[in-house]
């Protein structure tokens, strides 16, 4: 028998002797193999017990997980785990205490009655929760769950996810404490009332797959009316790595990205934007091309130009980017020799980048490379520590910079686990901020 | 010269040559002694120093602060700390990622690509979100700053730290990730929707420090719309630990609580709760006092019995607990033979335990024996492991009696740091929500 999958059943099974016998022997009995055994959960009336078994192949789970489910009794199987579901048992993050609280000294000191001094510090001198507190370290994770990943609108809970992940990655990469914040609402009021009511607990708020077109009011009205730092990481994340790609490619290439034409396929949320940085960059023709009237309109009151079709971009552009979600939008025939094209749709781009090389762009690349890890741990650090009120172009700009800089010759973009693209991208943005403050 | 005091200076001193060392010049000419220098944080123009000194006395600190100040050039104290402050400094809890990132595969096991098949899962089955997030692992600390401590209506941002200690002892105590809410409203409507916006990132939500009382009509809407456990601990968590601290003294003096006439003095969130409870013990009589009209209609209708002086409380009650505020409220010659006092206002108690037993008291305490940290987080730990939707007298009482249970022969409550009070009271208060589920 060759074992070639790898399950992990989370099973709860009833404290009554013999249970746990039972469900080995199905296991036995179908011939899977029995691994490691972890105890989850010990409750009063039942244990909960992940319990890791090698199978043949998708039909022989399904065999083993029928077979377990029918012992009754109690018996559930709550989860069937593969790897990437295992290292997210239990959820990818936990709020800890900084400091071990050993005695009634130190459970005095940072609990009752010390804590009221702390307290009374920051009551007198608002400032001082910067120093005694964590807020001003702590960036709120928002979503509605509307546009998580390439998936929709999939609602906040099972978005949670990709919040975790997020804020796994600013711990990791720029300690920062990251919180997520999921909505069950988005009407706009409604999100802007929310966040408006909960926000003096962060020092930033980044807002994390909300919808177009409600992000756009969402993310607007906020950076009115709030004092702290404020981003849609889909619309200027994902700007600020593209435009880094792009002067990458451009470096390379030997082309003055200010001077180039650039289209833009697509005026979604990451489109309009990428538009939206490239004009504040100084780019002078931006062409950008969307199937809805709205969206057009709103590029056209950006500054940038509206073009019919997709052939239209393709044949007047050196610089083309695409963010339509539709795979194989780009045809080989259309791509024009020496091209810049980024065809950014995820799991599945407008055109390959190997059949964009083929066709004789200049340099192709598809959404896998452009990862907005590279962007938003930095950006909010750097934001953070100039204390900016909010995150300005310049500041994205310069966070764009620090990628290029920080990027290999011959590479579009920098590995995402390099530590030094972080701190170039924070040092950056920080520099920008207080230079904005300066002004 | 002696140095008495020390406390740690944070300062931000301007990069150039010669200002630090200017800085190190008033302390050495103020004689004061220079200690441990730690660097806070590099910026781009200042670097933030956390420098220890050791003074002779308060005015020493201040003629040294204030020659700092007077440097000019850019170089500022920002807050003057000491062992307290220091034990805060930079906040008290992090979110951090539970598993380290080291590669590619990680990446794209906890983020994108992996993770979008952790939300799909999700999608299908919102059950899976208890096995593959933390959100049934997380508890909202909820504040408006109405209430902070004894200290009262101080705001939210000035309460923060009394919330980030709620979340450093979830984590050290039950492993619960606790993330503090700081609410800019204490309006019931704005609060109520606010919460229900984004109750969806939480398996609990406790409240914490909300004044006396929107209280009340805020956790009675709450819990009425939310399908998760939330609870008041001002009320309800000091009832538990006051109902332990009854117990204790009761089975010491060998009286039957139900049968005992028990005086409640001041029906604010405390009191109140304390009746209420008492009542859900099975506490035949139980009689409260008020200034407030509104106060005494709300323990008549939850069945208690208003009195309408101290004088009478005292006359008739077998118990007595007084949560006023009023310190020295309760005279020794109130007191009678063989009572039981608790006198739990903070920090100055209506009667001290040592003039309550001269007086002829069987028991007396205050409040600072009856600290919640023995009783909120075993009751989340407990209701999040039997995932009940709500928490329920039985619950609570539950709880006290568990901490009664691991009270020393002797004692009226345990050590608060003693790990087996909170393995107690989750056994226990996880118990009860399953035997309520099973009725």
């Amino acid at each position: 028998m060759e074992y070639s999958v790898i399950r992990n059943l989370i099973v709860e099974i009833p404290q009554v002797p013999g249970n746990f016998a039972k469900v080995v022997s199905v296991i036995g009995s179908e011939l899977a193999d029995l691994g490691d055994i972890e105890t989850l959960k010990i409750g009063t009336h039942s244990t909960i017990r992940d319990i890791s078994v090698q199978f043949e192949d998708e039909a022989h789970i399904e065999r083993v997980v029928e077979k377990i489910s029918q012992l009754g009794g109690g018996i559930m199987i709550h989860a069937v785990s593969d790897d990437v579901l295992k290292a997210h048992e239990g959820g990818k993050i936990h709020m800890g205490s900084r400091r071990e609280i050993r005695s009634l000294g130190d459970l005095r000191r940072v609990y009752t009655p010390g804590v009221a001094n702390v307290c009374k510090a920051i009551e007198k001198d608002p400032e001082q929760a910067h120093y005694f507190t964590g807020i001003g370290n702590t960036v709120a994770i928002v979503t509605d769950g509307t546009a998580i990943l390439g998936l929709g609108d999939i609602g906040p809970v099972a978005g949670m996810p990709v919040m975790e992940g997020k804020a796994a990655l600013f711990d990791q990469f720029v300690g920062i404490s990251g919180v997520p914040i999921l909505l069950d609402t988005s009407d706009p009021d409604q999100v802007v009332e929310t966040i408006k009511h909960i926000h003096k607990g962060y020092g930033g708020i980044l807002l994390e797959d909300i919808g177009s077109p409600h992000c756009f009011e969402i993310e607007d009205r906020l950076k009115a009316e709030l004092d702290v730092p404020v981003m849609h990481d889909d619309q200027h994340g994902t700007a600020v790595v593209t435009l880094a790609a792009i002067l990458s490619a451009c470096r390379t290439a030997g082309v003055d990205l200010a001077k180039a034409k650039v289209g833009q396929i697509g005026l979604g949320a990451a489109g309009l934007a990428i538009c939206r940085m490239l004009l504040a960059y100084g780019v002078e023709e931006v062409y950008g091309s969307d199937l809805s009237q709205d969206a057009r309109d709103r590029l056209r009151k950006s500054g940038g130009t509206v073009v019919s079709t997709v052939d239209e971009i393709m044949e007047n552009s050196d610089i083309v980017v695409a963010t339509t979600g539709v795979q194989g939008l780009i045809k080989k025939e259309q791509v024009r020799e020496g091209q810049i094209i980024l065809a950014l749709s995820n799991p599945h781009p407008e055109i390959r980048p190997d059949e964009a090389l083929e066709a004789g762009a200049a340099f192709a690349a598809d959404g896998r490379l452009v990862n907005n890890v590279l962007g938003f741990p930095g950006i909010f650090r750097g934001a953070l520590n100039a204390r900016a009120k909010e995150i300005t172009y310049p500041m994205l700009i310069a966070a764009a910079q620090a990628i290029v800089d920080s990027t290999r010759e011959g590479d579009l973009v920098p590995h995402p686990l390099d530590p030094n693209v972080h701190v170039a991208v924070t040092e950056a943005v920080e520099r920008a901020a207080n230079t904005g403050l300066a002004q």
